[in-house]
């Protein structure tokens, strides 16, 4: 069954009554899987992640975010994290068997309705229209209280809905990403250089593989041993073992072993499937056989 | 979260009304997550596969064992599929954090809660009060129809409940068991008695792992490849890749690679952390990390 996450970062994180409002907009249709509800107060924020169907999650993004839109006025917004619009950041993310293709129009159908109810909005990551718009700093930069500035330059001109700054809401950036994998590879060395020519090897900014973002550092509670640490931006792709196996063979030409792994955080069970497929060769595994 | 799966078989497969007021019974507490209702009008016979919280598992498991008991009398019962008893074969399968000592605790609670309700029980498998009483075929020889007279024979007095036979219900056979792992590694060689040496180095019966039932057969549709075809019965104990590592280097000793493996039908996400922790060195990885 085909599964799209979506975590929608609105800027209210102190207004239990708002909050709520705008959760139950969410939960106003088709039953979607919410997966995590997170309110900051200093950061005057709140983060609803959920999965599920994709038209059902399309379609409780853009009621909760009609909600949002309604209740919060940015020109009374303050907290702590970067922000430039009510509805702030949307990441539409494939779990599993959702192409990029699928996930894009997804994206694309949102941010047009976004736009339809007045608000600016910019697509970034995969979604993104220009190589400037990739990055969410990028388009984040200068916030809220620069966004009326920065709308004039034609440069950041908004993707969808009107080209006037919309001092109600701000604007909204959306796009798709793949689930980000934090994979962590430890030394059998002290050797920070040694650290830094594998990172050299396997992270896309110097070469490496796509998809692969890396530094070296030495972990000093584990007697400084070198830690490759890694985000995995695309499994699919770019899937973990390939990496694994690479720093493995990479290290070998100094002498030095891996002594073990870490996977950190969630990571969605979709990216052991090339995993399982490379090692023990079952290549007709099909990811529904399994159940937890 | 813990979670413990049932299967419970019993002697009914035509009767839809009957089958549903079981269901309702089966349903009619905390909630549990119903994998599987299947229904074999020849075999007269009906499985529940559920799974979820123990406690909520064996009171699901109990009330529907009662309404059974309730409402079938095997007197009248005909059926090609083996049975005992109107309640036949129920296994309780650790899924998720359930240790054996757990999942015995539920299975005995089951078995006293059914003697009490007048119905004679056997313990099998990984319950089982005998060696003789592991296998299910042992304990259901003679069916229905032999067990009046079986039941005299001091070697078969229940594990619990009445001594004496009971007519309308019959026996049932309660147990705990591994989730059952079908992995099948196909080798380069058409040479049958390659497979049936690796066989023997790998079976628990010739001298190999506990937990591994295996035979080697010819797969005449991929030109007469040998297939090592495994039952793994316990993969916390004896893991997968264990198996698959020991069957590579038997077979190099022949200079016999190995094509390609298959996993066939389900298989708990669980079984999988021994593999990543061997293939990706992931030690500290937890799998409440994953998500599907």
């Amino acid at each position: 069954m085909k599964c799209l996450m979506a975590e929608v970062n609105f800027s209210e994180g102190k207004n239990a009554d708002l909050i709520n409002q705008v959760k139950e907009a969410m939960l106003a249709g088709d039953p979607i899987d919410v997966m995590e509800i997170s309110s900051d107060v200093n950061h005057n924020r709140t983060v609803f992640t959920f999965k599920g169907d994709p038209r059902a999650v399309l379609e409780a993004t853009k009621r909760l975010s009609a909600k949002a839109v309604e209740l919060i006025d940015m020109r009374t917004h303050k907290g702590a994290h970067p922000r430039i619009g009510a509805v702030d950041v949307v990441p539409f993310i494939p779990v599993r068997e959702v192409t990029e293709e699928e996930a894009l129009e997804i994206c694309h159908e949102y941010g047009k309705y976004l736009g339809s109810i007045g608000v600016p909005v910019y697509y970034y990551e995969d979604a993104a229209t220009r190589e400037e718009r990739k990055s969410l700093p990028n388009i984040r930069k200068g916030q809220y209280e620069g966004l009326e500035e920065k709308m004039k330059d034609p440069a950041w001109v908004p993707d969808e809905g009107p080209k006037e700054f919309n001092a109600k809401s701000g604007a909204t950036v959306t796009g798709v990403r793949f689930p980000l994998i934090a994979f962590n590879v430890n030394l059998q060395t002290t050797d920070l250089e040694i650290g830094k020519k594998i990172v050299r090897a396997v992270r896309a900014a110097t070469g490496g593989y796509q998809n692969v973002r890396a530094i070296a550092l030495k972990l000093e509670d584990r007697g400084g041993i070198v830690e490759v640490s890694m985000n995995l931006t695309n499994y699919e792709k770019t899937p973990i073992h390939r990496v694994f196996e690479t720093i493995k063979s990479e290290a070998s030409q100094y002498g030095v072993g891996i002594v073990d792994c870490d996977l950190v955080g969630p990571v969605p069970v979709y990216a052991l499937k090339d995993v399982l497929k490379f090692y023990l060769r079952t290549h007709s595994f099909s990811m529904d056989q399994l159940y937890m």
